[in-house]
């Protein structure tokens, strides 16, 4: 039986024999190798994995590659648009794609609390799977801990990922110049938004769903066309303001804004009104700013909206002559002003 | 000022400001800003950390890599002969070494509970950073989350690691062949008992410490010096029993072991017998088996002794003609049984 996402219901271990993982799951002993193949080698088969050594053995092809991480702790597990699996593949494929790599390979490191149920995590591995299969990655090792109750929350997973690079083109912050144009792929705040509304039972005329998805297929297709990249960053903890603001003191230039040209749904400005925030502050985990060479703004545009499924991909600025080394932000009134980076918690656990 | 271990007592976040770690340093703005400047950039200075990037850009070689991960957990943080830090380092540098290869570059995700001492994270950090210098690792990406006070322990910490390997060697469970040799480099059980007498308050004559290290440098010796490894695996969760079994059961090989020739401590003894543990199923940190074709039999045990430092390492059993997939062990009074993998939880949060 599948539900509406094409996700198998049957959870491998039956529900009648361990409910809720125990401690003993992660113990190293049957528990845990029953763990292991019935929930994790069945979501996530491939060869590499089957070789059940303590890590895998790769091919890889000369030259660079990239190597990433992050944990994921959002809270609930649970949300419109995605879930704490997807969100862990594709947040790790996405930091992959924002240094140039192509993502190949994921790692995953399962924190999970005792008394977390097993139907729910075989819910997460699954939907981890899928996330996979669409970037084109493969989930090639891992690991499982449990930890007492009270001293955990239901799971916390970590990736690593590691991708290669098959271009000349040097990404980085350091590489921003004068006259680049800035893109972005789509609305702003989603992702902040979908998780606050569920945690704290917030309800909107319509269901604001988070933005989760891979951007590897994009930047592939920039790659792939020639275009000159300087830079690409995904609008995650922070949201768009911080990460420019972080290219903006990396490189030491300054980045001029046009409010109105960000794409905000109206149901996301609404919350936001709501909630107080202001959706350039919200995180996002499918969005993505990408600094681009004047000559190539129009085409990057193009790409994105026709090859990659980017309506909505915009140019929102553009890098000044000036160093000031800040984010300047004509409002849709048309005054300016410094942006800064967030400052302290705005939302807790969003990823 | 330093303390016994060399590491540096002055936390470089004042203690007067952020005594403790607050949600808003895992929040993506200043305060996190000020935590991976100060804490995680200072304890593990590399130029490749220092791109900030989402990711670390690697120069490889042609052929294989090899990649890994592992999250701990272990509670207490800090015992005698080690603390999450340096356990966090050498769990993965061996998990790297155990696929045969080299070990280069970790990633480090952080996963930290509001409330956590601002001391005690700049203390693991530099602990992590004082085991990777000594397995000649870098640690050059990485990721901070903090979760809400009772949903966390402490912290939480993920590594994973990519390590090359330069060889024409399999080494895996696959290949073990029948009369090779299964030597361990040192004594057993110290790790589990180290954790369980501080959890618990145990007091032994002596100090029980962590064989806690990494074996990166003994494997790239036996390497060098031509030897037919044909498995090798490190003796954490589960314990060498465990390992062992798995090994068998992978191989469809029989495993013989004999008991007496397997190194354990009196004061370990001592505790395991009042603990109610077998020696044979308690976690290692620094300790390992390595399958040895028949022929380099001896020169192995003599490099990892003469070379390695480690002067116990020993044979402790062999691979027999019969096919049964289970290992066999000979008591020291003279009977032989068939061990088991570890069922359930001995000792939970051990690694």
């Amino acid at each position: 039986m599948n539900d509406d996402n094409g996700l198998n219901l049957n959870c491998p271990i039956p529900i009648s024999d361990y409910p809720r993982v125990l401690l003993a799951h992660g113990g190293g002993g049957k528990l845990m190798h029953q763990l292991i193949d019935k929930i994790f080698a069945a979501a996530f088969k491939n060869p590499l994995l089957e070789t059940r050594h303590d890590g895998a053995v790769l091919e890889t092809v000369p030259g660079k590659i990239a190597f990433t991480t992050d944990s994921y702790v959002v809270h609930p597990l649970f949300f419109p648009g995605g879930d704490i699996g997807s969100l862990a593949v594709n947040g790790t494929v996405n930091d992959l794609a924002m240094c140039g790599a192509r993502p190949l390979y994921l790692s995953a490191g399962f924190i999970i609390e005792e008394g977390f149920l097993m139907e729910s995590l075989w819910r997460v591995a699954q939907s981890m799977q899928k996330a996979a299969d669409t970037a084109g990655v493969s989930i090639v090792t891992g690991d499982t801990k449990v930890v007492d109750r009270g001293h955990g929350h239901g799971v916390f997973i970590n990736t690593a990922g590691v991708g290669i690079i098959e271009h000349d083109l040097i990404i980085n912050p350091k590489e921003v110049k004068v006259g680049d144009a800035i893109i972005i792929n789509g609305d702003i705040g989603r992702h902040g938004i979908a998780i606050m509304a569920k945690r704290e039972g917030l309800e909107f005329e319509t269901e604001i769903e988070s933005d989760c998805a891979s951007l590897a297929g994009s930047v592939r297709e920039l790659i792939k066309a020639d275009i000159e990249i300087h830079c690409l960053r995904d609008l995650t903890r922070g949201g768009l303001a911080t990460t420019l603001v972080e290219i903006a003191e990396s490189s030491g230039r300054q980045i001029w804004l046009d409010e109105k040209t960000i794409p905000v749904r109206e149901d996301v400005r609404g919350a936001c009104e709501i909630l107080g925030f202001e959706p350039g502050y919200v995180a996002n985990e499918g969005r993505f700013a990408a600094f681009i060479a004047e000559k190539d703004t129009e085409k990057a545009v193009e790409i994105l909206r026709a090859r990659c499924n980017w309506p909505e991909a915009v140019v929102i600025g553009r890098v000044t002559e000036e160093n000031s080394a800040e984010v300047i932000m004509k409002s849709v009134i048309g005054a300016e002003r410094v942006l800064d980076m967030l400052s302290g918690e705005q939302l807790p656990r969003i990823c």
